[in-house]
């Protein structure tokens, strides 16, 4: 397995619910080459179907609590609906995909969200035994597209409701030992800024000292904070590098490559 | 293969309804040794969404008409809730399942059915070469139970709303080349009765000869007609045996065994 290169691509809500959007990026997914796995977020359909069903989405600190209505409809968005939408579509673009939730093959289970100051319901968190590695390399080695929703189980018959981020890096980690893996953020922006207001001004490589300098500078602050925060952790559990850019950039230079060093 | 030993097992929309009788299922289902295969169908819950969202489902000769909001509708429901519920019970009982739609590795690949007196909208119909049996193979081969939900798609990115009964059967027809096969029908009697008012009055063991002498006599008829036609095309296209039987007597005695010979 040492020679196995894997991309685990992670998009998000916004490209999710832009239809047309979304099938320009598989389309350009659909032009890589080489194993892939890809790792989608949930999207606003759930909010709006909650509303329409008489619900009420309510969230703290960007995250979703979760009680058990929810929670069913989450699933059936994430797991459902656009989980199959886009393995269906990259199947029409010759990829041979394959939707997973963690409960699947129990590819990964975590575990319910302690309550503390907030009782997020029916959200999981992932410990770092979480990911079942052994069924990805399977899948990757038989020339099968992973395409992961976020939504785990507990080992106990119970799904949860997690996040795409921490599930992309999560996998990223579990596959190091046995891969050289490039984790790829997808994102509304071509990548780290030096100016927040100008797309132009792409930092194109920043390392672990770069780095440094960058959040020293304070032109590394806000939102970008914890995303570069997450990705120096990964890269620091053997992920080869980083990779943040804007989704219908994937096959382009212009974008941010994260390395330690 | 050749020593390889399958059985197909097919779940309706009564025992989906029923969480207290789905569980029993899946319990005693846990308790049967050897590789297998589920197969679920649809259930009340999707219709029951639809009326909420002030939709009206469609049914014409007990089929579902799926225009592109009730297809949205079944597939969350169907391939998203359903199906990950189930996988995630089998997992909390050490049965490693893994959920698929038909578009997840290509496994059934179908066409819209075309319209005629009906335009079913977006139901699909299956054909000789739909099955993608290596990946059921491979699967079982690494211990995995396939749960397969009756959503499929035509290779062109449209996901189809099918009828579980015939995935079962083409499943179990694919695989039989390779395996020996066991298709086993659930459902809400003890078998194939003698007297449709007594539940004890099962047939143990049905052969093409008695299924004849059986039809002519008037014992089988009505709703029991097709589904032992269904059986017998399975049977004449190599699979080994058909069990039809209620979902909680899997794994008693109590049900009829149906052989060509």
């Amino acid at each position: 397995m040492s020679n196995l290169a894997v991309t685990v691509y992670k998009i998000g809500g916004g490209i999710i619910d832009d239809a047309a959007e979304l099938t320009k990026f598989l389309g350009l997914l659909a032009q890589t080459t080489g194993p892939k796995i890809l790792v989608h977020g949930g999207g606003k359909g759930a909010s709006a179907m909650m509303r329409e069903l008489g619900l009420t989405p309510t969230m703290v600190n960007g995250r979703r609590v979760t009680d058990a209505a929810t929670l069913d409809i989450v699933v059936m968005f994430y797991a459902g609906k656009t989980n199959k939408e886009v393995v269906a579509n990259l199947q029409r673009l010759g990829v041979n995909a394959l939707g997973l939730s963690g409960a699947d093959g129990n590819v990964i289970e975590g575990v319910k969200r302690p309550v503390k100051e907030v009782d997020f319901g029916f959200v999981g968190d992932l410990t770092p035994a979480s990911v079942n590695k052994n069924l990805i390399i399977s899948l990757l080695q038989g020339g099968i597209t992973p395409v992961l929703c976020p939504i785990i189980h507990d080992g106990q018959g119970q799904l949860l409701n997690t996040n795409a981020d921490t599930i992309a890096s999560a996998v990223a980690v579990a596959l190091a030992p046995d891969a050289e893996v490039t984790l790829h953020y997808c994102f509304e922006k071509n990548g780290v800024l030096r100016d927040v207001n100008d797309d132009n001004s792409v930092i194109p490589d920043i390392d672990a000292t770069r780095y440094e300098e960058l959040k020293t500078q304070g032109v590394i602050a806000d939102g970008m904070l914890p995303k570069l925060e997450n990705a120096f952790a990964a890269l620091h559990q053997g992920v080869s590098r980083v990779i943040i850019g804007h989704a219908l950039h994937i096959n382009s230079e212009l974008r941010t490559v994260l390395c330690l060093k």
